[in-house]
């Protein structure tokens, strides 16, 4: 099977400082012929990506002189510390929000105080996420369901596209959720500007087009399907140059229709963010929201191109690299980053082989900074917006809420929840209001635990479920089966379940507890164990255990409970069964659950 | 067995109206020989209760009267809606001294508006307990471990100590944590009043023995074992009265000693908390920790008590008990309250039947603030203080931590976390640091669930950890037993789990997932599972289910998943290697592990 010994050297798990610097292992092997793919990727991502970070950078209230800054030394960062060979770091839609959301609640949009508010926040997120990443706390981004993940995503999608609206009808207006962005819009929407509507509109449809008929109409007109989908994936830099030129034509700066302006031309400046006390109290909980998100959304891009590939990465490293972008991003003028989806499959279809694509795009940003942006003083802020609308709906996903409620109402529900307040209350509380319904709704699963009362199947050693199964039983011995760890989110739970199964059998004098499903039993579950031996020892029962597994007894043998047992450790249930009903006066009288209930 | 039947309407689980109204079950069978046990139980424990009351109203910073209020009205709405039959509510410690927390951070001391606060707390903590009661919703007291709540009963024992020896050197001193309070006391030490020093120091010493000796040594004076107990019970109340009489002897008013003073005579008042909503904005959280810390106290005393009688008490009703308690307290200028351990043991020990006990209680305490108050105006401060030392001291518990660190070093994590915080930065922080660290654990732990790769057992249809047992397997078919539900905190983990073992293996063909102890996927899980079907495509693998649970299937069968798998779903383990490692050009190679890796 050759994909099976493919790239073999993306599989074994790197050890030592390679493991902490991946450039050290994909770096032995660099040759001519790498950097040749290398390069030609970065030539097609950094045209797909001087229109998208000028327009991040508006969706975040920011000149949009920062997105490209944020394009710079991120990319060189990343692609040191990063272990995805194709992963595109910079800005992104959904990162673009939080940040402008974040922002705006400290700063007014325009002022030094809001640069400053989101600097500081790539510097508090870049710090996060580098020490969850040498903490090795990767897993902390499973608190992010992807239920609550899809919801936000697609909430995030609607609350963009909905904050540009006013971009391409030419008017001011405000708001942090869509209630308030709606009421704005509608107030505003006498002052429309009829030049900023003209650009706007064709602008949006021509994206819609470039993005899905654009392809098979260049492969129609004889272009090789390589060079139609490259030709159709720079479709915004032609809409931009467009644009630029209706505005030269129709002399439309006269008809007051925004216009990008000046951008300081030259390198990024190195900037420090001020990161005072007051400003970190108030931005570190947006901070770590941005940090979860964005590591999430870039985990999630990243395994999905390294498996097309069979490569590894690994999350934690991850964390680490995506904290140097952000840090880097921070002393440079930038605001916060993370892998984006569209642009890292376009450098993967690009065929990027290594970071180093990232580091060259980064040179292409570079140079557009110092040459380019002379020729954007005309790009209309309408066409940006358009730019955004048409990426951002594609987030929105209106699939999976059926989806899911076919599949569990528990995840629905989460789902909903973070749509819902994501809308109404913003991203920040959308977020938490996720990770809390999904915790919860987990928590309440996890402290109803599934466990069976059960009966041996005749003439075998198997024990099985009395409800489902035809099994004989004594009635003075109950056998459960406990089909879950033993932890504190379940103790109060096996405590009620076994003295409540306890208390409606009166002739009990044994019960059994099958473990051959507990993997774990922490000191909550101990004590729980211990508590019912206690109380099943003043009502005269003996309480035993069968098949505990051997880890698990190790750790119990490190404790009083197996000498303070009323009963005994069996090796099989087949064992502890067959001993324990031989206690009575009377001969064990079997009963045949599926007669005594009338299923036979 | 007799002490099977012993009882056994506390057995059956009450529906309808008297699953609301516990009182409606028990009140049924009510008559003059339970009235009688009742009626004694009800003296004793209002003997105990009065400088009980009286001293945890000062360990919460409010009036001594404040805590006689707080037992009486609570007492009988518990009686109502309560469902255990010997759970003594009222004013408790560790309650005590989060209230004078929360309180003391919005007002001071001694002001209208310190008490305000006092009733806005139980107020609002009545109303949680109440809804999620409602909601059923006592779950969520399972995020506080044994581990947490012992450690924070350790440290609150010795913060409340600690607090209470500026009395017994009756000088004036503060702070809200450990070192604050040591280095107030260090610098007031010098203003030490001798007198105090003398009432509380043989007061402490007494009450020590009261504790401990005086049983036996009551005993061997020729009391009955039950006698002798009763009176060791109501030590307290002879230290009331000595220090009285010694105050009166020695005239220590004169001598500057710290009385109790005026107690304002007659029934509680009704009362209004003001509530006001800046008031809520900073009582609501430690409210809820009040909340959940008292119900997990109440609970654990009202489990332990009604096992002794094999009868049972109704967590989600409790909450509903507790909850109408505190709001009785608010409304009748009390703090808020919960059930007490000491108090409760008392009343059953005291052959107390139903909660009508609690009610006569209740009466009791009535009648004392009726009559009994003027008695109390020389009782010492100092002597309160006494009777609270050395009730807390027995909260502390030096025996677990060691205990923990050899069980699980996770347990002894987040005990030694609560403990350290609750000491450093007071109650709040210290139950929420619990709960938080608690839960990372857990997640962590979660995020690596247990998988192992297994083999068939030779001659049976047994499969088993290829680790663990001399086992069959095939070179191009995996089969990986899941020990665990697959939710979201583990989605991630089975995706990199499957895909290193897979780019282990390069002669792979078929993956069989055994899923005999997947009891849950959830929409995380299967997504998981979509992509890994999806990546095992791409590489020409097959991907298998095998013993899938029935309801777990019967929800995937709702999906697409089954018929986009690129395997089959099979019956049984055996039944799906059987098939899969018949698909190969070359017969299957048996390789034995044992074997293979030298261990025979």
């Amino acid at each position: 099977m050759t994909q099976m010994s493919d790239e073999p050297e993306g599989v074994s798990k790197p050890t030592g400082l390679r493991q902490f610097f991946p450039i050290l292992e994909w770096g032995r092997t660099y040759n001519r012929s790498i950097l040749t793919d290398d390069l030609v990727a970065a030539v097609i991502v950094t045209i797909m990506l001087i229109p998208q970070s000028l327009a991040y950078a508006l969706l975040a209230g920011l000149p949009p002189v920062v997105g490209l800054y944020a394009s710079i030394a991120p990319l060189v960062l990343y692609a040191i510390f990063g272990t995805s060979r194709t992963l595109a770091v910079g800005p992104v839609a959904v990162i673009s929000l939080m940040t402008a959301s974040a922002a705006g609640a400290v700063a007014t949009q325009g002022t030094a105080e809001y640069l400053d508010a989101a600097m500081t926040l790539a510097l508090l997120s870049g710090l996060m996420l580098a020490i969850l990443g040498i903490l090795r706390a990767g897993f902390l981004a499973n608190l992010l369901s992807h239920p609550v993940i899809s919801g936000f995503i697609t909430a995030s999608g609607i609350l963009i596209a909905t904050s540009q609206l006013k971009h391409i009808l030419g008017v001011s207006a405000e708001g942090d959720n869509w209630p308030g962005m709606l009421g704005s819009l509608a107030s505003a929407i006498r002052e429309t500007n009829i030049w900023a509507l003209a650009i706007g509109i064709p602008a949006t449809l021509f994206l819609f087009w470039v993005r899905n008929g654009a392809k098979p109409a260049l492969q129609r007109l004889g272009l090789p399907e390589r060079a139609a989908d490259m030709t159709a994936k720079a479709g915004p830099v032609f809409a931009v140059a467009f644009s630029i030129l209706a505005v030269l034509l129709f002399d439309l700066e006269a008809e007051g229709i925004a216009l990008v302006g000046a951008i300081p031309q030259g390198l990024p400046p190195f900037a420090v963010p001020s990161a005072d006390l007051s400003l970190i109290e108030q931005l570190w909980l947006p901070a770590l929201l941005i940090s979860i998100i964005g590591f999430v959304e870039s985990v999630s891009v990243a395994q999905t191109l390294a498996a097309k590939r069979r490569q590894r990465i690994s999350p934690d490293q991850e964390l680490i690299g995506l904290g140097s972008a952000n840090i880097a991003s921070a002393f440079s003028g930038g605001y916060p980053v993370t892998g984006g989806f569209a642009r890292s499959a376009v450098n993967f279809d690009a065929g990027a082989k290594t970071p180093a694509a990232g580091a060259y795009t980064a040179g292409g940003i570079a140079l557009a900074t110092v040459f380019l942006t002379p020729l954007l003083f005309y790009l209309p802020i309408t066409t940006l917006a358009a730019t955004i609308i048409v990426a951002v709906l594609s987030l929105v996903d209106l699939k999976t809420p059926g989806q899911l409620w076919r599949y569990s109402k528990a995840d629905f529900t989460a789902h909903l929840a973070t749509i819902l307040i994501t809308l109404l209350a913003g991203v920040e509380a959308g977020v938490i209001a996720g990770v809390g319904v999904g915790l919860v709704l987990y928590l309440w699963r996890a402290s109803r635990p599934h466990a069976a009362i059960i009966g041996r199947v005749p003439e075998t050693e198997h024990f099985r479920n009395v409800e489902r199964h035809k099994v004989f039983t004594v009635p003075h011995v109950l056998s459960i089966r406990i089909d879950e760890a033993l932890t504190y989110l379940n103790a109060r739970w096996l405590e009620e379940y076994v003295l409540e199964r306890v208390a409606e059998r009166p002739d009990l004098r044994h019960v059994i507890l099958m473990c051959s499903a507990v993997n774990e039993i922490d000191a909550s579950g101990l004590e729980s164990l211990e508590a019912i031996n206690h109380r099943l020892g003043d009502g005269g029962i003996g309480l035993h255990l069968s098949e505990v597994k051997g880890p698990v007894m190790d750790r119990l043998n490190r404790t009083h409970f197996t000498e303070e047992l009323n009963g005994k450790v069996f090796l099989t249930q087949d064992k502890a069964f067959a001993e324990v009903s031989q206690d009575t006066g009377e001969p064990p009288e079997p009963v045949d659950h599926y007669m005594a209930r009338g299923l036979i």
